[in-house]
């Protein structure tokens, strides 16, 4: 039995020694090379979609597709034989690094950093932001009633944060009930709650289901002193709406950290789009226990047992 | 009996009604008008040095001053008789607030945000900011070793916001005990904590004693990879020792909200040193329960009961 694990990623290769299976190193970038199309399991991290689609066509072998991507979206389309493979995401690796880039994203909109980052670059004292800065905006999270769309892992671990900080925190999820504490609508709920938003956490996946979910119609329901954050995935924003939305100031700004196509496209209209903040892929790309998810699935998948985060 | 009170920030004066006082407004931007010269209490709230400096010589009955802010370092320097003339803080009001602004100023060093406005501005891809961002630097909280040296109610009410991020934190303060659950340690200890500080949030108070307290030497201390963070009083850093700290990559970044000239003077180095978030003492600016407090130590103060926040 042959694993193939990326050098993408820090890994403790020590601690997935002691089964029957041996550990081989890949470059992600580049094609598998020729005595390792073989391999049984294959580890994915950060993959070049060449290698992906390479290694679908030539692992012949291949049984398990172990990705520490919370949304493998680049495994799944690159052709891999569904029959044939099973798939597991790293989902939960990546909870903590993108909840605190989240509620960076949120601060940054609250207390308009970006905006003190362009006075600074000219030495000019944004004196508007200080003092007894005005409080009918978005520009705490005290007392701001944040509403979380896309309410997993990373939206559970969001949340105390936002609560300690003062917020009033509801989700709306596929399906609706208290989590961790949390009020959790179904989308049938989402027109009601929108217009009671100050701020809308998007961490939705990708899929076909999810493109564009929100939506020019959907924008319009937000208050104007609202804003928005994604650290989900750019498909599920409608990027040209959203620039419509903010250059007539029906909410008053979005931090971004995912986009349609990344990198985005110099010519977009949303780096120059009002009180938006760009960020560039950025919340996750750290993923935490890796190895400890990876070694339980070997074990797992050794003993013939489901394994975890299969999709 | 007259009590004066700022038009400068929202009162709900109704709730100081029901005392043998009658209520004021005046503008803090303006001498006190004549006919108010007989007032025993002066609420004060952001007032302009000539309005305080001038009631210091007219304000001949004053036996009270209920500042708002958490230093009132204004009134201290405006020359009223420290005799006759007892002053309150309104230290407390500012703890959510401040708390806020300083975890937003930490995020926005570990997360980059102001590098990443930078490259908006070009309409250019920070790709080196995303991805598999290297963590030997600090990029996150998470296991972050956190010092507060200032450690009064806004390390109190900041402490647990980092620690849910999973920092260690640790605080520096005049005497020395376990305070909230979080341990710490007189000064005298200082220069063995530097050494293993990544960020550094200064929260002195304004003071003779507290002048320049993060020196040149002090600096030299800290790890390579740090952050510095003020929101206390800009006295407490020696910004000229800041700003060579940062050329020589002594340190790897500071967020300052508070200065020793404010504005900051266009000519300050600050701008334009590397890797520094400058914010227009925004921190504070919105005191949360200056009503409750007014009344309550109105009613102390009628009563010959001892004040809150007596200096």
């Amino acid at each position: 039995m042959k694993l193939l694990y990326p050098t993408s990623v820090p890994l403790d290769v020590q601690s997935l020694q002691g089964f029957s299976v041996s550990l081989h190193p890949y470059d992600v970038k580049a094609p598998i090379p020729e005595e390792h199309v073989d391999a049984d399991i294959l580890v994915t991290w950060s993959n070049a979609a060449s290698n992906l689609k390479d290694a679908a066509q030539r692992l012949k072998n291949l049984k398990w597709i172990q990705s520490l991507a919370a949304g493998p979206n680049d495994v799944l389309g690159a052709g891999f034989d569904a029959s044939k493979i099973t798939v597991t995401t790293g989902v939960g690796l990546h909870d903590h690094p993108v909840a605190e880039h989240a509620l960076g994203l949120l601060l940054c909109g609250a207390r308009r950093f970006f905006e003190m980052r362009d006075y600074q670059l000219q030495s000019k004292w944004p004196g508007h932001l200080g003092g007894s800065f005005p409080r009918s905006d978005f520009t705490t999270l005290r007392n701001s009633r944040v509403l979380i769309w896309g309410f997993g892992s990373i939206a559970k671990t969001l949340a105390p944060h936002l609560t300690l900080l003062g917020a009033q925190v509801k989700g709306i999820a596929r399906s609706a009930g208290v989590r961790n504490g949390v009020e959790v609508f179904g989308e049938d709920k989402l027109n009601e709650l929108l217009p009671e938003t100050d701020a809308l956490v998007m961490i939705l996946p990708g899929s076909a289901s999810t493109q564009n979910a929100l939506n020019a119609e959907r924008l319009k329901l937000l208050p104007k002193h609202s804003w928005v954050v994604n650290v989900g995935r750019g498909i599920s924003v409608d990027e040209d709406a959203l620039v419509n939305s903010l250059e007539k100031g029906e909410i008053a700004g979005a931090a971004l950290d995912v986009f349609h196509t990344e990198p985005l496209p110099e010519n977009s209209r949303l780096w120059k789009a009002p009180n938006v903040v760009i960020s560039p892929h950025a919340a996750g790309g750290r993923p935490e226990g890796s190895t400890e998810l990876i070694a339980d699935n070997l074990r797992r998948f050794l003993a013939q047992q489901p394994l975890k985060n299969k999709i």
